[in-house]
């Protein structure tokens, strides 16, 4: 099963790609990071993370989707407009109906590492650990976009 | 010029299209609401959002789109859901290449009425008056959508 994990955000998209066999048994496949420049208009920035998301998907025809939630403490502009961003990632994938899963940021980070206060370096340590990669994922962006594939792989009856 | 006038939701998104001549000239064309449903998964919503919306301008054809911009003191889920569904609708205008103008609730008012303070009502009976209607528009999110279409009407140079 293909699965595609996405940290949703305006300027940086982080995303990840893996093929799961089993809860414990998971390979990578590819990952990247849509960006979108902060000197365009925000029409061209989503239609952007439209066309860059729809390329991801026709390339890697995941047959499920995780996204993370949005959770914050505070209103700011930036919330908003990664809230619209993600509204442009929601609809994209609706348009290609495939089935979308949404996680929020503690069991994503709990069901990693065990603990859902975890801090950005382990979720990439473990990232790392359990995708056998060489490095850590950089930027971060990229690193969370597995770890929500991560933990929807964990999260389902197999 | 026709103008479309947007006040964004997620349950209710106004629309309302004018003609404009000029500065103190503009009639009514046609004004309406996108209604989407609770009880359907935000997907579904948001490209019902997206589809309804792409038949309002192909029906159209505007060629300046203003849409209200978001304001909130407060961070709820429900502004969330509302700031995805306004990328969504920035998404769609953006792919029809139709330049889109935003207006924050104050100067919509202000425009209107001479009070940015002014209460629904003002701006529904201001709206009614301004286009010669027989009776105040309902819901309030179509008088708003008509609003901001003759706020920009006011704000640009002819």
């Amino acid at each position: 099963m293909i699965i595609l994990g996405i940290d949703p955000g305006i300027a940086l998209t982080g995303w990840g790609v893996l093929n799961a066999y089993s809860r414990d048994k998971f390979t990578f496949i590819d990952c990247g990071c849509i960006e979108t420049h902060s000197n365009s208009s925000v029409g061209v920035r989503l239609a952007e993370i439209h066309n860059k998301l729809q390329f991801v998907i026709t390339q890697y025809k995941p047959h499920i989707i995780a996204i993370e939630e949005l959770f914050f403490m505070k209103l700011t502009k930036n919330i908003l407009a990664i809230a619209q961003a993600r509204g442009v990632m929601i609809l994209t994938i609706s348009l290609q109906q495939i089935p979308l899963f949404e996680y929020n940021p503690k069991l994503i980070k709990l069901t990693l590492t065990g603990n859902g206060n975890a801090s950005k370096k382990q979720i990439q340590d473990m990232v790392k650990d359990l995708l056998n990669l060489k490095t850590i994922l950089k930027p971060d962006d990229i690193a969370d976009a597995l770890a929500i594939a991560i933990c929807h792989i964990n999260n389902i009856e197999w």
